[in-house]
Order: structure tokens, then sequence, then C-alpha cells
């Protein structure tokens, strides 16, 4: 196998799978390529049409086929039922050689190992939280798994580079023609922004819908214009477990402090003013961040422009307070959020394109004041790791992170900085997901390092009760304690590419000796 | 030039400037083609971009050069300024033979006419009410002029059939990032549905405000994602002429009396059951039987699924005592209706390929039960006209009376039976709209005709006291008040295409004789 280096000094295939890859070249360095777009074939529209059928019957009348790529989004979380209720269909009809490009993967995806094993899935582009990430990580997916960002999946299925056969979209409420929300319905998760690229570019889309509503389902995410069939299925997923009943927010002392000091640093960095915007996300130091912010901005009489995220009811809270003038929404981490997203007008959706697609005329992270992100490791060259952990094993997704950093004015990486006595600063990071020249701080409980590319921050900080160290200064405090992490044992083959966000290839991960 | 014969028995050149063109084969005939779309080159979003400029500087980024195609949506209707605005400074600038390809152009465009006699516009592919319709009926423009249906413009820009270089979209509130909407501002006109697809598919597009407001603007009807410029303007329209102050249904006995023939033969032709649905529109007569089906329903406790037009305020009446389920918008005709527009989740927008797009996987058209039409001329065979005079002048634009047709279970054309002293049932339709395959019934206030091929309304309205007759007699009945018409002097040269919803050509205008 032939190797280049990428600008971040990772090596990368020149071709693998038959695909050319093209390496990382720096974050804003692709323009594009004065392609255009590849759509789906021209359907026609007339009267009397029937779009209701069985699972099996949408399947087979999708001409889904040995060597095809199935798409899915994720906003059941780890309640979906869907994902696995499809491919088993698949596999009782003896449909083989499946390309599986979900939005994500969850722990309640572990079923899919099965299927990965007898033939069924012999390829994963999509997220992969936890199970079968590790099961992919020992080796267990016959080709390369490919990883992408929020923005970067649309972009892949918008340019043409992530064909979709036929994607399968959980809706928690649709009529008979395709029109379907996520608002409505027992099994409500909000938004259906990880979906939308899918339906505008799959080939064939079957809307799964537990709550057959009469037509027309009014409001539509996704618009029946782009829908081919409508499956009802006893039940989309949990409710208990695709959205929670509340947030909690973290307790541990650590996190707190990490989060105070990401809080203060905010404040003092001069981003904090009338109409600055920020992200947030469901991590316990995330959210801790959140509702500091929200108490510094009530104190100092400062709104913000807009929230943008994953979003929970501690920035529903500062909406409704008015303290937040609007927020944008990609996905819905509790129960309270799903109301003020159906009901409020200012509470809008941001299907992925329009969050995060650089490949776009203008992307909303490119609007962000304020991103607090969060990481399994960093280095010294403030490149982050989302994807795998120290022991080499990939078991998170990148989500929007690689897209909020490139976006963003002030990107803090707020982490604990070790874990379980394994150092989260580094020398180099196992994987890159995120490269350093996007990132701007790096927060934790034992000091806060600034990159040395904003200087402008260095010195704005400079007299700062806040503990501002340098990265290598922060790395070694953390070995003190820690020691020298060990290399992960891995063997020669890549089992996954960390697509960045342009679809250059940013680094790979190997396999994992068990 | 070459002809051929359409279904209809209409000559249609075999080509025309460099086009070839389809024949209408009849209204479901066409099947896509097995086409993909064209679409525009991928663009690239970074941080730091400013959209920000004045017009001069937008048309000139845009890279408009002359024989390009610019377009515009006509929700200002008759108190648009933009169009005006913008074919001005181009002319300034010094570009030529520019393709205009509007939604609409309304009496208020007549300044175009100077731009046409000096060649700055040397072909128009849009809707034309009024007087530039008639500089083009004599002869005026240089090309040949292209009319299409609400659906079938969405489609052909979809197709890549009609090619947009750069849409000028007006919006009565935008941010300096593109994000737009029709629905704040002292010019605010309801949805954006008309330059839906312009926004998606030019390959430049520029945002007009006379409302900047804060990033972001929400809600949004075009998404920042796929806007090039936005041009703060002192004013977008007049607000008087956008929208009026309240919809006035009509007061002539005759149209009263048309009307209510028609909701009875709604009522009675076993359309008009619970679930229902209809379109509405802006005329006087469909505002009367809009408002008598409202009774109807009322009285007889029957609940509407869905009501889709240009909405009024019947509409929106009907809507709020509950009676309609839901309200699907594609452009408003009196204030009143755009606060319930902004306000309510259930009250929705119909971009146009949402609407009657043929070439979708399912537009709501097909899901309309009844639908109540206007027309110039109607014939024996039932084909209707809604382009031009009885004298040949091309004085009004398609919009969706085609693609409703189409889609409806049952389609009442509601007419009188002539117009100052000139018959509007004939032997032979001047120019062919709609075609009579798609038409059920014509409802005059001398008698209703049902379609010959709707055998089983006629079964159904035998014994009805409504007074029934075949079209013959009622033409009989027409001539012998009116006489037998005058054809219209027109000349051999072909001023305009009238295409069909599927991109074939339904019909040709001629130019008219001083």
């Amino acid at each position: 196998m032939e190797f280049i280096e990428n600008i971040l000094g990772r090596l990368i295939p020149v071709k693998i799978e038959g695909r050319k890859l093209r390496p990382f070249q720096g974050a804003f360095a692709d323009d594009g390529g004065g392609r255009k777009r590849v759509t789906p074939p021209i359907p026609v529209s007339k009267p009397g049409q029937n779009k209701l059928c069985s699972l099996r019957e949408a399947i087979e009348k999708s001409g889904l086929k040995d060597g095809m790529t199935i798409s899915f989004h994720h906003h059941l979380r780890d309640g979906d039922y869907v994902v696995n209720m499809v491919v088993d269909e698949i596999s009782r009809i003896g449909i083989k050689d499946i390309t599986l490009a979900p939005s994500a993967l969850f722990p309640c995806h572990k079923p899919l190992i099965e299927h990965i094993k007898n033939g069924v899935i012999t390829k994963i582009e999509g997220s992969m939280n936890g199970p079968v990430g590790e099961h992919v990580s020992y080796g267990g997916l016959p080709k390369v798994a490919v990883l992408r960002t929020h923005g970067g999946r649309a972009r892949a299925i918008e340019d043409g580079d992530l064909h979709i056969d036929v994607a399968f979209l959980a809706a928690s409420s649709a009529d008979d023609y395709g029109n379907a929300n996520g608002v409505d319905g027992a099994s409500a998760f909000g938004p259906m922004a990880y979906g939308y690229a899918d339906a505008m570019f799959a080939d064939s889309v079957v809307i799964i819908t537990d709550n057959l509503v009469p037509y027309p389902c009014a409001p539509y995410s996704i618009p029946a214009t782009h829908v081919d069939y409508v499956v009802v299925v006893d039940r989309i997923g949990d409710p208990e477990r695709i959205v929670s009943g509340t947030t909690r927010i973290t307790r541990s002392p650590t996190r707190l402090l990490i989060a105070k000091y990401a809080a203060q640093f905010i404040k003092e960095s001069g981003y904090m003013k009338e109409g600055f915007s920020f992200q947030t996300g469901a991590g316990g130091i995330s959210l801790a961040v959140t509702k500091m912010l929200g108490e510094i901005m009530e104190e100092e009489g400062i709104r913000a422009s807009f929230i943008n995220g994953g979003l929970s009811t501690f920035a529903v809270n500062l909406f409704k307070k008015g303290l937040v003038a609007a927020l944008y929404d990609g996905q819905v981490f509790d129960r309270g959020v799903i109301e003020s997203f159906r009901n409020d007008i200012k509470h809008v959706e941001t299907p992925m394109t329009m969050y995060a697609n650089y490949h776009s005329k203008g992307c909303l992270v490119n609007r962000l004041d304020v991103g607090f992100l969060g990481a399994t490791e960093v280095d010294v060259d403030f490149n982050v790791n989302c994807n795998t952990h120290s022991d080499g094993l990939l078991l998170h997704g990148i989500g929007g992170h690689t897209d909020v950093a490139a976006g963003c004015g002030l990107t803090l990486i707020t982490i604990p900085s070790y874990r379980k006595r394994i150092p989260v600063v580094r020398e180099r990071v196992t994987t890159v997901t995120t490269p350093g020249e996007t990132i701007d701080a790096i927060v934790t409980e034992r000091g806060i390092a600034i990159n040395p590319q904003r200087k402008d921050l260095i010195e704005r900080m400079k007299g700062s009760n806040l503990p501002i160290v340098t990265i290598e200064e922060l790395k070694d405090k953390v070995e003190k304690i820690t020691g020298k992490p060990e290399p992960p044992r891995v063997k020669d083959r890549i089992i996954a590419l960390i697509e960045y966000r342009d679809g250059t290839i940013i680094d790979v991960v190997k396999e994992v000796e068990k």
C-alpha cells in the first residue's frame, strides 16, 4: 500500500478499496473543486400513488440489492429500534454486502455485530458509539469504515461522495404520503435534521413511523415530495431512551471546576458580549458551562443572538428568559426541548447542511462565537481526538466537533487532564479528529493552555486569575501524575478513515490487537 | 419551420431557437425520462464571509453577463419594486440580451417594456399579467416567451431546463448571512414559496431586503446556505399593493349564482365529506365558493383536512373555527393571513415543488379533492384557456391552474358564460392552457356541463336540481346571445410557448395584428 503524509504528518493511503484518497491539507484549503452535485433520478408524481406498505415490501420495491448502501438518522439515539429492524429484514430477505451509512450508531445497535459476522453488512460509513465500534476496532468489519463530521456527512451526501441507495428514516409522525415530523406522537424526538440530506439525495426514501396521521402531517420536517414509501410499525423506539426525562448536570467537583474555568475564560476573552452566540452539547461539562454562562449573562445583562446545538432544557430556559433571541436545533436531548421546538417560531430546525456543510454558501458554525467541546485526547499541537481511546479502540463518533472548531471564533476543549490514570493531554493524539489550527484553548482542571497561534488571546489573558499555562507545562504536570502513556497496541491494517469535513483524510484508525 | 401536431391537434414547432420541443402527449404521459437533475457548482463556506453589498456590487460579483438568465419571485405582486430596480441597474451597467425568468409579472412591471425595446431584455420565461404580455403579443419581444405553471416552473428549474444564472429574491426580512423570510418587516408578504426552487438551483442568489435584522433571521424560508449576497434597499415594494387590507368577495349577482351552483355541485358530487380538501384562489368567484363551502361545512358538521392556495382571510377563518385541520400556503392575498402563517404551526409553507412539481415523488395537488378555477375561455372538448383573451392577446399567467386540474379529484371551471358579449364557452379555445382530460365540469350561470369522461359524475347528478346541460347545449345557449365569435387576427409568428407541467408544449401563442 502506498502512503502519503498529510499536512499533520499522518500517513494516509493513496488509495483504498478503489477510492482515491485526498490527504488533509488544512482546515480551509479545499475550494470545492468546481464539481457539481450528483442528484437522484427524476421521479414523477401522479394522482393515486399508494406509498403505504410493509417494511419488506418497501425494501423490495426500493430495488435494494447486494452491494448497495442504506442510511439512517440517529435522532432516536440509544432508544432506536429502526436500524436493527431494517437490517434484520434485509437479512431475512437474503441481501448481503450492504454498506450501512447511519449518521450514528449507539450501544442499542450491538445486534448489528451478528449481521456483520454473517455478511449482511460489510462496510460502515458513519459514527459508531460503543460496541459496534469496538467490534470494528478488532478487525471485525471486512471493509474500511469511514467516519465523518455532521457537516461532512451532509457534504458527502450532497456532493455524491456518499451515494445512498435507500434511506430508512424514522418519524414519530407521518401521513400516508410521507410528510413526516419528529415532534408529534409517543416517540417524539424533535427535528429530523440528521436525515434531511438523506431524504433530499437518496435514490429511494422510506419513512418508518409508529404514528400514522391523516394527511397532511403538519408541520413537516421531511416533505412528501422526497418520499417513496411509508411503513407503519408498532414502535420506532423506546421513548425513555430516545430523550431523557431531564438532563443532569455533572456533579463531579473536577468537571465543575473545568466548567467554571471555561465560563470565566469565555467571559474574560472578550467573546461574551451583547449578541454573542454559542454551541452547546449533551456532555456534563458542556451543560454546566451553559448553565454558568447563563448565570453570567443574567447578572451582567448580556443577551445572546442564538444558541446552537444539541439542545437541553438549560438552553431552552435561557431562551424562555429572553437571554437568547433564537435557538438553532439539530437534535434534542431532553423532553422539555421538544415542546419549545414544536411551538416557538424562533426555535428553528437546522438540517446538517445549514449547520455545518463546508460545501454550502454559508453554514451557521461560521457564525458561532464560542464553542466548548469534549475530547478523548489532545496533544501539544492542539490536535484533538474524539474518536479513539488511548488503547486505540474506536468508540466514539465525531459529531459536530470538527465543524464547530473550524467555524467558531473561540473554540475551547473542556476536559479533565487525565482519566483513570491515563493522560488526556499528550505528546501526540492516538487519532486526529480535529486539527489544532482550529482549536483556541484547552481547559482542564490543572490549567488552561492557549494555542500559541492565538497571540491576541494570550495577550488578553495576561493578568487573569485563571491558571494559564503552556500546553507543554500542562502535559508535564499530567505526566507527573500518570506517567508516560503507553502507545496503543495496533496492527498494520487500517480499519477506518477519519474524513475531514471537506472530504480529505485527516487520519486513519488501525486494528487493535486483542 | 417544421411542425408536429400534439395530442390535442395543436401544431407545435419541432424546434424553436435551438430548443427541441416535445409535443404534449397527455396529462400523465411523461415518465421523467430517466434524467438526473442539473445542480449549481459546489460552493465553499469559510468563516468571515461578507455577503452584504450594494445592488450594483451584487450584480457584478455574481458574474452576470450578456445572454444570461435572471429570476425573481412574485410574492410582492402588483406592489413589487424589485424587478424594475434590478433591471434598471443591469441596464445602467450596460448588460444586454438578458432572459427574464420571473414566476410572474404584474402591471407594475410596465417599465420593463423600455428595457425590452433597448435590448436589455430579449426573452421572458414566466407569466405575464397585463401590459408586458400585451407588448409581447404585438411582437415586441425578440425571442419566444415561455409560460409555465407554478409546478412546471419548479420542475423546469430543478430539471435544469430553466437554468438561472442569478436569482434576485425579495425578502421582507433577512440577516447579513442571507437567512430570509417574508413574514417580518413592513413589506411582509407571507411565504417565499415561489422563490424556493430559484434559491436552491440558481448559480448565484441575491437576497434583496428592506429590513436587515441581526443574525439569525428566524424563522427562515430561504436558508443562508444558498445565498451569495445580501442587498439592503429602502423599499422592496408598496405594502398597500403587496397584499390587500381585506379581500372582497364578488357582488355580481351572476358571479354569486355561479359560486352557488359550484358549492351545491361540490356538495352533491360526493366529494364533500369529512376530511376532504380543496384549493382556493383570489378570484371573486373562488372566494365566494370558499365562503359558501364554509357555510355548508358548518351547517353539516363536515371538517376539511386542508385548504391549499393562495389564501385569503376566508380560508384562515375556516381554519380558526376548526373546520379545516391545516393550511398549505403558497402565497398570501390579504394581510390577515400573514399572522396566521407566521404563528400557527398547522399553517405551513409550500414551495412550488411541494405544491405541484410533477417531477417529484409526490406533490400535494395530487391529494386535493376539489378545485374551482377560472378561465378566459373553455371549449367543447373541455380544454381551458387561461392565458389569452379571445382577441389573442396574452394577458394572463397560468398559475397553478393546470397543476390543480391534473391532481384534483373534482376540477370545476367556474366562469360566466360570456363577458362583454364575447362567448366564454366556445367551439375551440384560442389557446389551450389546461387539457380537457383534467377538467370535470364547467359551471356557468346558464348551466353546468359535466365532462362526458366522468360518467360516474353524470350518473350521480341525475335528479339534481342543478341546471346540468351538455357542453354543446351550453355553447349553443351562449352563442344565441353573443353570436358566433370572431377568430383572433393573428400573424404566423409564434411569440410564446405554453408549456405543460411536464415540459411538453401544449400550445403556442401567435403575434396579434395591431
